[in-house]
């Protein structure tokens, strides 16, 4: 971390400055210049507060020149993590495709679509049990008996599932659930995070609905620092002025950004991001052809009539014909 | 709720989608131009989800005619209310104070403090017990301790206070509390919401980290559906992509348009927003100009030692004389 | 367009907002509702100042139906346009690689990188020669020296040449330029759109800095309905709050969105939008999966000596690598 | 200027850097640590290409500690700029009134407006000539005859105007106008803000569609390198993810920042802004309380039928009215 002193900073004042910064536990390497003076921080600055150093008088500005984050860190842990959940991996190659409706509906519907997109090549099946909705008028999901429907689709096809927590007090409903999943507004809940850290169950982290990379790292981080290591990164879109034609606005340099940052595997959600049924293979492909270890679509029997997000669904038959070219553009990318 | 048929939609298809209207216990009006169908939805379209039709083949657009929020609509409530919370009241002509330390560090710091904006003129004492951070190695609040201290504050000052929940299993620690504040990372903490809806405590709600004015009133709308009507919106400010000389951009046009909207108070946090102490002066009165019902400001007995926010808290004297000043703003506005 | 009038709107208020919209030349359906009216214009719409509307204190809200672009939208144009620039195509199935330096700083350089560019698949020579900067101290481009040099590249190259014009009253200069291009800060810079319009050479148009995708079409439509059939567009990169890891948000979703509103060819910048070399490849091979007509690589012979946009540059033999991989993804794309 | 080295640099790489740094006539302080270098750079480093620096592959970080402006720079001139215009003065104690429609329509129009406005205490006319709008089908204002009509105005009233230029082509015609404004859309037309700089008119500068408060200090930089000193800078609100209620997201904070960071005066357009008549003047108001030194405001006198942004406008008695409030505000902020 480096600290630029203000021109005018007395020399008792930069003294204590010195001394307190040590009496913290950092080592500091001074450099005084003709106007100015520049500290270097050096040690386990992650775990001092930026802000209150930038808020003495006598501080101009503070450069954090390491990461904040820690156990997230590739340069810290140089190869790609490979997280296993059931009967599929993810990560270090492994590419996964996760798909699944937005809401399970009924036993018969979660099944047949579990199977259908088996047959068209994903690894795991998603489903909304809890849902989580602006409006309290909004269908909420089936909640614990959605739960058991999924788990009654894993039985049926074996495809692991990936569902979300929404409040922490029904973590025990999720015990046979193969991911966990944290939706975009939850991304900073940092009490489930820790929560969620003491588990031994993977994770899937969304990036908030408008969060940085960095938060979404920290965020991770949190999880980590708790003991839990199988964390999933996952791009759905960021918040912009353009609303109009997609619902949000489909991030996909964040996918080399983390891929570079982090050891951990990142997954892309077209679905939400975009909205739109049509986009989503698109930016499906896009997202294979940057990098993702994987893809989460929404794939419903009969979208039109879904309880929600029906306008992103596809249909199976949609969904076999997309990762068919999924798979193309995959080995295309093999070197 | 209008929706705008496709030029070549079916009549089947039409009088298909009219009948489940129809079903759902709307009264449904059709005009037919020479081109287009144009269907008129009445009744409670509030509880009709836009998206699941909007995702119909044959519909091009949907309009909602109507708000999506109930109990807070100004128009079925045309007075503003007033909230009583302990000794004082927000709303309805009532301006409201609300000044402390971001965390609570001690038991003489935080007593201080109280002692020192209850002589300024505020009516509320703030202090963080259980503190979101980004990173999980910052400083996370003293928890239980600190709503202990809080309540001894209380004790010597006989301010009301105001403090953060962040994890809904603390709910009990609060029961003393006299306004629960949900911070901007749970504004949609939908299961939080709904518990909080329960309870008979005003409730602080702030605006999400880039949430909509919509997104805040049907927050605000979670938990009024679940029997609690002491809601206080908060804007403290949203994530825009200018971040170099402020944290976030305060939204002061929300003010008006809350006010506008809904019969909710609605105060305005000007510390969280811009991150700098020396923006919170300017940012206050312009806040009270804008006809903000109250404010919610960090004081700090020595804000470069705090031990999270400092750059943004004002001293105690730099508080009174802000206070002041906010007075006669107030009063430069009465008629 | 559909306006729906407020419930209280008088009868006589009404029929002289009807009597004005019928001389405005518009049809105009009425639909009398139980509570509301509702309006359905027909005719030219596009001409209608949909904000005036909207103004009028009987209107309650006014919906756009229809597109405000007539020219540049795909619904009266089915099919691709393909545009010819010089030896190369663009659209309806030619991909294009345009690369080159940000600036043309030499002879030499600019030689060399045409000819390195060309062997390694590129369809044009990009350079800049004014150069839009953000600061008055930056370089500011070699000018009317830069045109003279490229045009010296295309000669030894037969590559046709793309580079940009910042003031209207130097297209004298542009005559033998091939594609001129139009800037994210001249985007909304309609005097210089009108002109622009009147010339037969075809436009390379940005998106602007913070554009959606909306004016971006309005604003080809300047230069269509001003004469000029050939627009390129070109997406590079919104701004968001997000900028601490890339310059620019690069919105890859506008690519299916835009092939779907217009039949103009669509191509993406991967270099200014991430303002980063080693995105450049994910973000260029993710442009070509998602559909676009082309690509815009910065290549520069020295990268870190490069007088402008060295961090963004890839080498000649990077930007060999990098085409022999999106040659490839194009091919896995074919049917 | 600090620029951090990477831990592996070689000494060769680093010795050749300090010596081109050097070249380019700075002065370089080396500070060698355990781990790092870093370089402390003195000298013109406005002049310094910051991207080129970052970009070299031994550099890990570059942070620029003075601001790249220096002639708008309150460091360098710490008074408050005040600026004459015709009859009137802005900045340094001079509060600014600006008033009039947002397009010239007619002679009795204009005379009109401008005759009620300075009756109700305005400084300046405003109104449009040349119209920026965003389709080529919407009214393009009456060009040369606006300008006309305008002086007509200035002749009866004896107020200044003030009116957007919007093709540096057209110059001439502003020969009488005594402010010239640059619209949000040719905030960083840099050749226009060049050519502005050569003249003697006060310029009014907006802040771009999405621009950042450093761009805009940057683009008066423009104009004051090239000689003219008098620019006004202008808040009229920023582009962000919030538009169902406001047009844009007025950021009244800029207010306090510019202040600080510079000597020029600042003026807020709340009309442009929020786009909604009854937004402006809880919004002045607050511009007023935030220390503006100005405020341009809409007035129309018939806003329903106005020919653009008639949403948005105030009729002469709502006007009034307004400026009755705000010339309080102002009394109660003096000491």
């Amino acid at each position: 971390m480096i600290a630029v002193l203000k021109p005018n900073a007395s020399p008792e004042r930069v003294e204590h400055l010195i001394h307190w910064l040590k009496e913290q536990g950092l080592g500091v390497h001074v450099s005084q210049g003709e106007f100015q003076t520049v500290l270097g921080l050096i040690g386990n600055t992650a775990k001092v507060d930026m802000e209150m150093i930038q808020s003495l008088d006598i501080v101009e500005s503070v450069t954090r020149v390491s990461d904040p984050f820690k156990a997230v860190n590739r340069q810290f842990h140089p190869d790609s993590s490979e997280i296993q959940a059931g009967s599929a991996a993810i990560g270090r190659g492994h590419f996964a495709l996760i798909a699944g409706p937005c809401s399970v509906e009924t036993e018969e519907q979660i099944i047949y679509v579990a199977q259908q997109v088996k047959a068209a090549g994903a690894h795991f099946l998603r489903g909304g049990a809890f849902k989580p909705r602006t409006s309290p008028y909004d269908f909420q999901g089936l909640g614990a008996e959605g739960i058991r429907l999924l788990l009654e689709a894993k039985k049926a096809t074996g495809l692991p599932i990936v569902t979300e927590l929404m409040d922490i007090r029904n973590l025990d409903l999720f015990e046979e659930v193969d991911v966990i999943q944290v939706g975009a507004r939850n991304t900073q809940n940092f009490d489930m995070l820790k929560e969620l850290g003491k588990t031994k169950k993977p994770i899937l982290l969304k990036r908030g609905l408008a969060g940085t990379i960095k938060e979404l790292l920290m965020s991770a981080e949190y999880i980590m620092a708790n003991g839990n290591e199988d964390v999933i990164l996952c791009e759905r879109g960021i918040r912009t002025y353009e609303s109009t034609y997609t619902r949000n606005t489909l991030d996909l340099s964040a996918i080399p950004v983390l891929k570079k940052l982090t050891h951990l595997p990142v997954v892309v959600d077209p679905s939400h991001a975009t909205g739109h049924a049509d986009l989503v293979e698109p930016m499906a492909m896009a997202a294979v052809a940057a990098g993702a270890d994987g893809l989460m679509i929404e794939v419903h029997n009969d979208p039109p009539h879904a309880l929600c997000d029906g306008a992103q669904s596809l249909t199976p038959e949609a969904f076999a014909a997309t990762a068919k070219k999924l798979f193309r553009i995959r080995e295309a990318m093999e070197p």
